[in-house]
Order: structure tokens, then C-alpha cells, then sequence
């Protein structure tokens, strides 16, 4: 991973590239790396679907070794959501595939000169790039059925569907699975639409021949990684809840705790959440003949993942997430599992981000369009936005976009982007990591659930905001130098925990670059990416007023505790005063 | 003047009034009085249609007196284009007649509790407010028929169209003209959404048997109003080129200057201009029986205004102005003075700001839904809007909303308000206004077509950086200060050439409310209501990274001149240091 492939798809007669040596980068992965290019080479102030934005597809620091866990991929720019800097990551496997290429980051720049689409193929021989105008439109799923007829099913993708094409905001970036399946997404913030701009509808990776990527110091790389993996098994999260349930073990939990977002964020308690509760799903998951414990990647040693079939037993869908359950589920009043799948399986073939469409359609519910709980009618709203019709267009370009067309006041976003599953009435830690991440509206971004309501890493009052804005600091920290060494992020619930399998995870960075490492250099690598960030948002003129929740939530006490955002405007200002 | 109405609409079984004496708000008018009460009493970070916005309707200082000129109504709010502090102004019929009713301002807040529609009837014997159903929907023309069936022809009228009820962004409130038409607009920034937010479909003012405003000094405000008005007559633009033209005088010169944005502003000249211009539609109007000189409200001497009438000689519209012709016209190739009249009824009728809806069809052709100087297409676009289908409802958001639900990239917007008909490129001057207006790209907030075109108030040559800004910002200062007065903006072109006449204005103000003035509390007036909105955008979220104009017009050159905007973000850093 010394190098970084830069194509320039505004080059006169289609996209050329070249190879370049990482050179004032070395060292950086994943979100660090993306987030570093994005705030060198871009400028705040350009229009996100324009000449001057970037995209940056980066493995992370760790990818393509034998580190477990390792198979993330950051993929960055500036945000045509957010309107700021944007880093959107994912599992599946082109990280591990990347990362064994060689590539520290892939870089789209520059503006097409036409409406041709490209693909682009890297291999261990190099790097081909071809006009295909037979890709329009697809669907990702039709999309990667095309790649294995052409390349086999040992290669890895990147892509986006008809909604990355159509340059939506709400648009993903799909990575294929372990069984090539287009099923794992860079989600949020529209970076779908970056590459829809740049005309590149596929990127097709193809490690045969190449290494595993290996550590500066093999013994104790493979001593610390012994122990990383262990103490995963041993946390009652990632080594029992997570494999059994997925993700969605939390449904029931959020639910109980009264901060799981109902009809769009109107109560915090669904009456339908055991109907799709992730115990739930993984039973039917396995009476049909699915698969409740899955990883999305090799190297993944959690496996919250899944295989969710039909009463047939036909696959539909990798295992909805906790957050896309949620979003098309109880946000939306909706309690079928089954069509919950299937709109999972719309997006990932569309190429939308779930948590974004659930958002919208909710919102889409409250100015009249459809019932809450209409499971049907979001099918069908859905489809609109596969389709591009002009309702699809506005649904998805987000929530917020979609609230303003049909002068909607309940709005669900910070910076433009949704909330995820997690009210930020009755979770004020989550609260304070919406308001004031760099990323907008982003669960992941600092994950004070933790300690708010499930009791790991500390406990913090989930409905007071006394120390929130500490909590959430700490964890927008930790989760950014996290998100640069291609971990998994469920790999926190353990380190927070388990001082010694922090220790291990530390030394395991330290031993593949070959430098002795310390928490406080992880620390201080979160820190430093952190202001990297907020400072491209500062640029690009989001202001201390951008770091707020809706005013709804400040007024409007949601039930069943009856609270209202309580976590003051000075409080939230204090984010970034380490 | 000394009372304010006060309509809260969200009270128990409908809506309640009180009327209370100015207090603290006392001298104000205008926009001095409506920026001053949003900035005190509406929350910055308030959803601009929610339970915490107002809408303030306030007629100047000056209206319901002698004075000429003085019948210009201000309507202000938190703005759901931009974000920030609206004023939107108009002529018309309402300032005078509300003025002599003794009000200073109409303030509509709160929520309502249902949807249920009401109209709102002012005379000298009190306020009533009913409910009324059988409105809904109507266009501002069927509307006014209703009216003077009930209420007779000497009325004025404050009301709002479908696209103020269905709380589109683009939604202007009309005022009705001398002949009870509603062609005169509040147009800028939505206020006719917030207007529509509030339920309040109408609001009739009659005044009969209320007098005239009457002068402190009677004797001195009669001699310094006579010499104000010769001042008018004798400079050549208020005295001849306005008259026998309108405003649309402006496309040849504007034209001819190579700053007419032509095709969503992809060159600065129109082939078709001859064919649209201010001479051509006079010639029509005068051939056909229509009228080119006519004033837009009692107590107007420079008739601005006209009436435009088909082939057959029956009414279509007030002779549209010259932004409605160029936004129509000119903006999307459209040569077609006929079709620029309808749509200007269009607009009128459904409510909408004419500019945003002119450049929002630009943007609209610019994706590809019509082809540029396709008529018909942009009639049908319109069309939609009024309808309220999906695509209406995108296009009535504006060019901002338009543009990012389509993927355009050229998109000429400042804080979300759309580009009226000159070139920053070509005109820098006004574009150093575009840029740091607090209400957004507004030609009419600092209108440095003067001196960079006119020759009027100087001479700053319109293609190079040097000076805009200490222009832009001196007539940004005197603009509030007129603005505040009730005073049509266009005296300002003789009294920024004729020092007279600005002192007979200056003393015509003092001579009314009975206190020696200078030009020095003019200008310090202006200051002072600036630094109100300004404070107010920063605390609504907007930064300097919003004063700026769109990143295509620092790397575009425009034709015929080949000039990019130069004008430096470290000066325009500099408007509001004075």
C-alpha cells in the first residue's frame, strides 16, 4: 500500500491514470487517509458534483493483512448531503482486496467531458479502464451478475446503482460480500453520487497473485492479533449477542429503553418491535433455511451478519442491519419483516443509503404521501426512486430535501443528513455525537449508546445531559482513529472494555508498521483527523449553528420518558476544546 | 402608525388578535420595523415554517402620507429559501392603506391547530378574522374576484396564491394594485410560504373614512415633498426612461453591456433581446390599447408600470418588469414577449416569485427537462407548479432545491435565493451585493448596476474588482435606510445624483415625524438595521463561506467580455468592517 491509482476522468478522449507513490501520505489509512486528500486536494467552497471534488476510496492501515477484522474501506469527499467533508465506510471485500493490491487509495478527480460510463479493473498487472454504456441503469444486482460472467466470482467490486447515476444525494457505494453480492455499502452522505458524477459505474478488483499483505514484525503481529481475537470472543457483545442476533439484537434494547425512533420521531417506544426484533429475524432466518451468523468479510471473526431468505428459502437479502430494520421498520410504523428485506434488497440494488431512505420515507409519511405503517406504499415509494420519476427524485435526494419540497417542519436531520436508530431525547449522548460530528447525523461517528444505554465503557445517564459532551468527545476520538485502520467499528464494544485487548490491538498496529505504539498515539491520531475535518467544514461554511439538532427536539418531549434534548447550545460548543 | 396587530393563529378554536400599542418599536417602518422585530422575537435556528417564525408586514415609515412615492409595504420573516432574515417589499395598494388604518405592522405567529383557512378583514371600526374554506386553492385572481364581490373595489389586498398554501419557497405574497389586480409582489425568499404556514389565505384593508396621514410639520413636509418630486421629474431615468419604458428599459443597456445572463447564465448576450426589450413591449402595449406609463400605487409620480394586453386588447398582466422578462425571457433563451406575459400572470397568480421562477426554469432546462427557449415547455413547467404535482413542488422550492434534486451543477443561487438579471461576472458590483446581502442574491439590496452600468452616483468600471465593495456597501447602507421609509427604490437614482433631492427627501422625513434630520441618521438608520440582520444570520447558521457567489462564476468566463467574478473573498470579507 505505497502507491495511490489517481484517474482523471475529465482527460480528453475518457478517463487516463496514473500510479503514484504515496509520498506525503505514507502512513495513513482508511478515514485518516481519505479525510487527509479530501481536505488537501478540495476545495471547501466547490459544488460536491463538480470538476474540483474528489473521490477517495481508501483500504484501511491494517486491510489486506491478516489482521482480523481488518476489511474496511473508507470512502471520502466532499458531501453533496452534508455540504461538508464526507467519509462513508463499509465492509465486504474490497478492502482486503485493495489493501493486497497494493493501493493506500484509489482517487477519482477531474469532470467527464461526456455522458459515457466507464469500468475500471486492477489487477496485479496493472489497470484498464473501458467505456461500457451497456452499464446504464443497472441495478447493482444485475450489475455484478454481469462481472462474474465477465471476470468470475473470485474478484471484488465497487460500484453504484441507478441512483449513484442519477447523482442523489441519498446514493451509496456497494461492495460486494464474500459470495459477491452487492450487499455491504458505503451509505452515507451521497458519495454514491460523487462517483455517479465522475461517470465510473464500476470498479472490479483482482488480487489472484497477490500476497497477503505482511507485518514489519511477523511474531508479535500474529501474538497480538492471537489476542485481539480472543478477547472479541470473550466480550458478551461481540463474542454471544452480535453473532447470534446481528446488529438488531438492539431493537428490543432501543425499544426498551425508550429511545427507539417511532413514526418519524414522533414516540420512542413501537408497538411492533418484537415482530422485527433481531431475535426474530434470526429465528425465521433459521427455519427458512437463511443464516443468522455471517460475515460480511474474511478476516471477520464477530460475523453479525446474515443471510435473510424468503418462505421459500430464495435469498433476498444480506441480514438487515439494526439501523436499516429500524428505518424502514419502526420508523416508518412498519412491523413485516419480510417487506423490510425486500426494500433492504431495493436500496442495495438501487445503491441508496437504508438509514437516509427509511428517514425519508418517514418523512415522506408525515406530509401526507403514505400511512405510517403502510408497508406497501413504501415499496412502491421506493420504486419511485429507482425509477427516477420525479417523486423518486426528490425522495432520493434525503430527507431533508424531501421535507422542504413538501414543507415538512419535523425533520429528522443535522447537516442535512438523517438520524439513525437512536432518539436523541432518550439517548443524549447520541444526541450530542448528531449535533456535532463532522459527518452530520451519524450513530457510528461516536457511538454513546455504549454507555447511555447498553453499560459498556462506563455509565452515563441516558436522559440527562451531564456528561454527554465528554462521553461522545472521547468516542468521535477513538471511533476516527478506528475508522483509519480498517477495524470493524464493533470491535470498540471490547477495547472499552477490556483495557488488555486494547493493549493488544495497539500492539498489533504497532507491530505491522514496525514502530512501538501507544493508546496516546491512537489518541492523538483521532484527535488530528478529527480537526482535519472540522476545519474543511468550517471552509466550507458550516458553523457552530450546523452543530444543533432540529429545533423539534427541543421542544417536543418524547415518550415514554418525556424528555426533550436537553444538552445545551454552550455544552454542544465544547466539543472541540480538547 | 402608533399600534401593531398582532394575530396569533394558533389559539384554541382559531385564531386571536390583540392590538397593542408600538412601544419600543417606535420611528420604526418598513424594513427597519421588520427586520427589527424578527431579530428580536423569532428564533434564529426556528424551522421557518414552524410554531416560532412570524410574519411581519409593515408599510413604511412615510406610507399612508403625502409623500410621493411612498407606497411601498415590507414584508419580513426567517426566510425557508435562505435561512436567514427576509424582507421582501412591494408596491401596491396595502402600505398606503394600512398606514392610514394607523397600523405599523401586522404580525402573524404561532401554529395553527388544523388546516382550516381564514381570511382576515381590517377597517376603522377593528379586526375580523373567519374562517373560510372555500378559498382554498384559489389563484390570486379568482381570489380577487371574491373579494370585490364581497367587499367592493376599494380594498387592498395581502394575499397568497396555491404556492403560499402549499408552502413552496418561491412563494410570493401579493399586493393588489389600483385597479385591484394582484400583480404586485412581496416575491423574494418565501415569505408567501410563511404567510401560508400561518393559514392566513387573505387580508382585506379598508380605509374608509380614515384621512391621510398627516405631517408634524405640515407646512415644511408640503414644500419638501414639491421639491422631491421636481427632483424626480428632472433626472432622466425617473423622469423619462422609467415612464416611457419600465424597467425593462434595462434589457438593451443591460445587454449591450455584456451582463445579460443569457441561458442559465452561459453567456452575457441574447440574440433575442430586441424582441423582449422595454421599447419593443411599449410599442405593443401602445399599438394594442394596453398602457405603457401607469403607477403601480396612489401617490406614485414616476409610473414605472404599465398594462399589458393581448392581440385583442384584453388585460393579460401589469406590464412585466424587466427581471420578470429577463428570468422568463432572456435567462431561458425565450424570445417571446406574449409568452413572458403569461407567465408573468402565471406567477402573479399562483403566487410566485417571478425571478425564482424564471431561474429556476433556467436550471430545469439546463438538466434537460425543456429545451432552452422552448415557451411552450416553460409554460407547462409553471403549469406544474400551480398543479402542485411532484415536479411542481420541486420547481416551487426554487433553483437551490431544483438543482440538487436534478444534479445540476450551475446553479445561480446566493444563501439559496436564485440570481436576478445581471451578471455578476459582467456587473461586479452587483455581484459583490449578490454575495453579501443578508437577504441572499438581490439586485434591488444594493443596486451597483449605477455606477457600473448607469453612470449614476459615479462611475466604477463593472468588469474589474476595484471598488465594488465600498460601492456595493454604500448603497447597501442607503437601500435599507429607503426601504425603511415605504419610498420606492427607484428614487434613488436622483438622489444619488442629485444632492437636492436627497435633501428634500431627508427633510421631508423630518418635517413628518417632526425632528431636524440629517443624512448622517439616514445612513446610520441603514447601519443599524444591516447589523440587526447580519447578527441574525450568524446566529441562523449562515457564515462567510454563504457570502459567496457559486464556485462556476469564478472559473467560467462569461462572453462577450471573457471575465470571471474577481472580486477577492478577503474584500468581500470587507463589506460589512465600516
Amino acid at each position: 500500500m505505497d502507491k495511490i491509482l489517481r484517474i482523471d476522468v475529465g482527460a480528453a478522449g475518457g478517463p487516463s491514470f496514473r500510479i503514484e507513490p504515496i509520498g506525503a501520505y505514507a502512513g495513513l489509512g482508511g478515514r485518516a487517509l481519505t479525510s487527509t486528500i479530501v481536505a488537501k486536494e478540495v476545495p471547501p467552497l466547490c459544488h460536491p458534483l463538480g470538476e474540483d471534488n474528489k473521490l477517495v476510496i481508501a483500504p484501511g492501515l491494517l486491510s489486506g493483512s491478516a489482521a482480523a477484522m481488518s476489511g474496511r474501506i473508507s470512502i471520502g469527499c466532499k458531501s453533496p448531503l452534508t455540504g461538508g467533508i464526507k467519509e462513508a465506510n463499509s465492509g465486504g471485500q474490497a478492502a482486503q482486496v485493495l489493501g493486497r493490491l497494493g493501493y493506500a487509495a484509489i482517487v477519482l478527480e477531474g469532470k467527464p467531458q461526456n455522458d459515457t460510463l466507464y469500468k475500471v479493473f486492477i489487477n496485479k498487472d496493472g489497470v484498464k479502464i473501458a467505456p461500457d454504456n451497456s452499464l446504464k441503469g443497472l441495478g447493482n444486482y444485475d450489475l455484478i451478475d454481469k462481472v462474474k460472467a465477465e471476470y468470475g466470482d473470485k474478484v471484488a467490486c465497487i460500484s453504484i446503482g441507478p441512483a449513484g447515476e442519477m447523482k442523489m444525494s441519498a446514493a451509496s457505494v456497494a461492495i460486494t460480500d464474500m459470495e459477491m453480492r452487492p450487499t455491504r455499502h458505503a451509505g452515507r452522505g451521497g458519495v454514491g453520487a460523487v462517483m455517479g458524477s465522475k461517470n465510473i459505474k464500476l470498479i472490479v478488483l483482482d488480487d489472484a497473485g497477490c500476497p497477503m499483505r505482511s507485518a514489519a514484525d511477523p511474531e508479535a503481529f500474529k501474538e497480538a492479533n492471537k489476542n485481539f481475537v480472543q478477547g472479541l470472543k470473550k466480550h458478551p457483545v461481540t463474542g454471544q449477542g452480535l453473532p447470534a442476533y446481528g446488529t438488531n439484537v438492539l431493537t428490543n434494547v432501543i425499544n426498551e429503553a425508550g429511545g427507539y425512533p417511532t413514526n418519524n420521531f414522533s414516540t420512542g417506544r413501537f408497538a411492533g418491535a418484537g415482530k422485527i426484533s433481531g431475535e426474530t429475524q434470526a429465528q425465521t432466518e433459521q427455519e427458512r433455511g437463511g443464516d443468522p451468523t455471517h460475515g460480511c468479510h474474511k478476516g471477520c471473526v464477530i460475523r453479525c451478519s446474515g443471510i435473510y431468505v424468503d418462505k421459500n428459502g430464495k435469498f433476498v437479502t444480506k441480514q438487515p442491519e439494526y439501523e436499516t430494520v429500524w428505518a424502514h421498520g419502526g420508523n416508518c410504523g412498519i412491523d413485516d419483516l419480510d417487506a423490510i428485506a425486500l426494500l433492504d434488497r431495493m436500496d442495495d440494488d438501487f445503491g441508496l443509503d437504508t438509514i437516509e431512505m427509511g428517514a425519508t420515507i418517514g418523512v415522506a409519511m408525515e406530509a401526507g404521501l403514505a400511512k405510517f405503517g403502510d408497508a406497501q406504499a413504501a415499496i412502491e415509494l421506493v420504486k419511485e426512486v429507482g425509477k427516477g420519476t420525479h417523486l423518486g427524485r426528490i425522495l432520493g435526494n434525503g430527507a431533508a430535501v424531501t421535507g422542504k419540497v413538501f414543507g415538512v417542519e419535523r425533520v429528522p436531520v443535522v447537516k442535512g443528513q438523517a438520524m439513525p436508530a437512536y432518539d436523541p431525547r432518550a439517548v443524549q449522548g447520541i444526541g450530542v455525537t448528531y449535533a456535532t460530528s463532522t459527518m452530520g447525523a451519524d450513530h457510528t461517528a461516536g457511538y454513546a449508546v455504549t454507555a447511555n444505554v447498553l453499560g459498556v465503557g462506563g455509565n452515563v445517564n441516558a436522559l440527562k445531559p451531564e456528561g454527554q459532551v465528554e462521553l461522545s468527545r472521547n468516542l468521535q476520538i477513538a471511533t476516527t482513529a478506528i475508522d483509519s485502520t480498517g477495524m470493524c467499528l464493533f470491535i470498540a464494544f471490547a477495547i472499552l472494555d477490556q483495557p488488555e485487548t486494547f493493549g493488544a490491538l495497539v500492539d498489533m498496529i504497532g507491530a505491522f508498521v514496525g514502530k512501538k505504539m501507544t493508546a496516546d498515539d491512537v489518541v492523538n491520531l483521532g484527535k488530528s483527523v478529527l480537526k482535519t475535518e472540522r476545519e474543511f467544514n468550517l471552509a466550507a461554511g458550516l458553523s457552530k449553528a450546523d452543530d444543533r439538532l432540529p429545533a423539534f427536539m427541543k421542544k417536543e418531549a418524547l415518550a415514554p420518558h418525556n424528555v426533550v434534548f436537553g444538552v445545551s447550545d454552550e455544552e454542544l460548543d465544547q466539543l472541540y476544546n480538547w
